[in-house]
């Protein structure tokens, strides 16, 4: 069985400085990730925004079939170079699952080519994530709905592309809703959007929210080998100039 | 000014035999929504179930350029050749804006094909409608969000096409979320769908909901003559049988 | 493995009644697709109009993961209770495969909610069907276009509604276009029209073609078992009529 | 009557450069589509690369409703921070109308995120749209569809995305298809992508061409004064905190 490269790109500085998110997840969010998503059939490697080359040297990034990026306080820091490359990569066929804040991430509004923008809160409050398709390989194994006791409000406006496939809508305690979780299509590649996450809740932790992770991990990765999309001249495949 | 002819179709039995259904809307909901949406630009005409025809003569359903529609109880008993008369004026152009319950109307279910089911609760909760495309003609006017005191929950899974623009995307205050303002295209024509509108409540004297009825009006007016929609045998436009 | 159960279904009246279809397809169409689409991972039924109840009894239908359909001068004839009970399949997980006059089949209309009207023609051209998604699995194998020699030209405009997702879209000799492979979802279900198989040309023994029928027996399977959608009355998650 | 500000961008180096463009267009294709789709509710303005500012200063910008935008060997030209203005106008509610080449202009492919890439030839050949959808505004006065003599082809696979509402499908005297004029929204701006229009040919002068262009400045003018979209905190509507 070929495994499906899975990299999760994550800041990894709250995790490192903020004592609260340290005493949740110490080895950081992506370590969390991809320990509640481990199986046979990934290979799941790990990356950051301070290693060398943010984390995503080009061999590792032409080796990934399926990047998770968890991004928030410091995606001005992301070099716009490496935000096209990754781009290229998506739109030629490798998947891209877009966690929590990563709404705002250079790569997800090039992606998207809108602003992205919501409103939002931290205030510890009740989310319910309603699965609005239930048939989809991202839901699977989940009921009809995922229940977390604490996540940052994300509220409507959310200014996405209307093609969005809409999987999860959720309730906050506070009044608001949101969709948050979202499939999208750009070039040959496969996007997904999730929003839970915030770093001071132990989100990453929660058994549905890693089944769902596990599942966009497998709906995201290519289908076809790595494409470069080009524009090109053909000759034409029917006589030009005849009568009528 | 060439006037929009709205007819606004209504079961009309919940105000003729529940007395506090009769308290709120002693003239029926129908009347409510004309005398709210009523406007230089409208032509307003009420029609109802127990009228002959069931309220739709031809001449009235040839003649209407946006029909209103809100059913509950006795979906079955509309017939199913004027369900067939309505649905073939939708596709040649004809604007629908179907109202709560209506979800399960034998017409609404016929234009989107499928199910049209969710949960449903009558609790006198709070519902809040967020708005998710605030650049859309049915949003002209409305804020953020709109609030209403006691509704009807309705909740996901909404079993309706992927191709609803979403308008409204509904909060309740028992937890769940429901998109309650979807717009749809069928044939020619134009489709609102909009949740709002429990017969015990008088959410058909709100200001926001009048305003997005009367918008919706505008909105699913006809751009084009009724046309009727037909398979049509045609001569090549090029010569065939040349070599290549 | 559990092999995905195909039925495929043909009016099988061309075949047995017009000499030049005969010779073509002597054991009908149907059978030309299910040996062309045989796989291992297949179990593949043949039925057919003028078999009792109409080819689809309630144990047939009910074990059928992916419906093929074709239908062409008899549509009206197919038993409206028998569309009902193939349509509440769909809507719970079923997968359709319409195959070209299945256009305006009873069934695809049901599903579509549209007059799904086009134009067309019967002249023996040449059409080129260009893939417009690479990456769908219904396109798995096929380059950058397929040809036939002979095929109806079916042209736009086709009458569906705006959320197809476009997999093929063609050429025709003649001067039209077509949206000639367009997935859908309905409920639970997946739906694959797909235009080319006029029945007196030798469409389904072309291997491209065949290899779409297969990829789209293959994507159209059930996720999930077969459900029944239903309206259903739920309690509160939250406690209501609190202050705020 | 609030007129339409149109603001028509254009390289307009073609023009000056080759002669047999110059002789179509000795004032430019702006200047032709300027004159083609003069009316009493348009107010037109004309731009090119190599005005102060590449022809779009601030004031203008910030004035114009709607951008038309004609670009092809000079894409790499346009200032990245000029791109970055004026996909923050489109998402606050600016109509744009992306034509011919300028599907691969910076601005066209930093709202759609994808590549946009295509197969092409210039060979005089003949063109055909098709209408997909009669009742968009963007159609209206058009019949069945409109007839290029001689065009540049444009071919799938087009790479946009999904939503893309569909209004005309062209075929190819070559042999291939292409979606030709498609319309987005993206944040509170709407764009029409528009394919004909090579400087070689008089595609500009077409009544047809030039009512699509006037119906698309229409369409595509914004219904909200302009806004910046940004996110934003807020507090809860609701008390947090509560037992269940």
């Amino acid at each position: 069985m070929q495994k499906i490269k899975v990299t999760i790109w994550n800041e990894f500085r709250h995790e490192k400085n903020d004592l609260p998110v340290k005493a949740i997840y110490p080895a950081g969010m992506h370590r969390a990730i991809a320990d509640g998503i481990a199986a046979e059939d990934l290979e799941i490697r790990l990356a950051s925004l301070d290693e060398p080359e943010q984390g995503l040297p080009d061999a590792l990034l032409a080796s990934t079939d399926v990047l998770f990026w968890w991004g928030h306080r410091f995606h001005a820091e992301v070099a716009d170079a490496l935000v096209e490359k990754i781009q290229r990569r998506v739109l030629g066929g490798m998947g891209l699952v877009a966690l929590h804040s990563s709404h705002m991430s250079k790569i997800f509004r090039a992606l998207m080519g809108t602003s992205c923008t919501l409103i939002c809160r931290v205030a510890g409050e009740r989310e319910r994530l309603w699965t609005v398709d239930p048939s989809h390989p991202i839901a699977a194994g989940i009921g009809r709905c995922i229940e977390l006791e604490r996540e940052e409000m994300y509220g409507e406006r959310f200014d996405i592309p209307d093609d969005g496939h809409l999987i999860f809508n959720s309730w906050f305690e506070g009044g608001e809703v949101f969709r948050s979780g979202v499939a999208f299509q750009r070039g040959l590649g496969r996007i997904f959007y999730f929003a839970p996450g915030h770093e001071e809740y132990p989100t990453y932790f929660h058994a549905d929210i890693l089944r769902v992770l596990g599942n966009a991990a497998r709906w995201a990765a290519p289908v076809l080998p790595p494409q470069e999309l080009r524009c090109e001249k053909v000759p034409p495949r029917e006589q030009l100039g005849r009568a009528r």
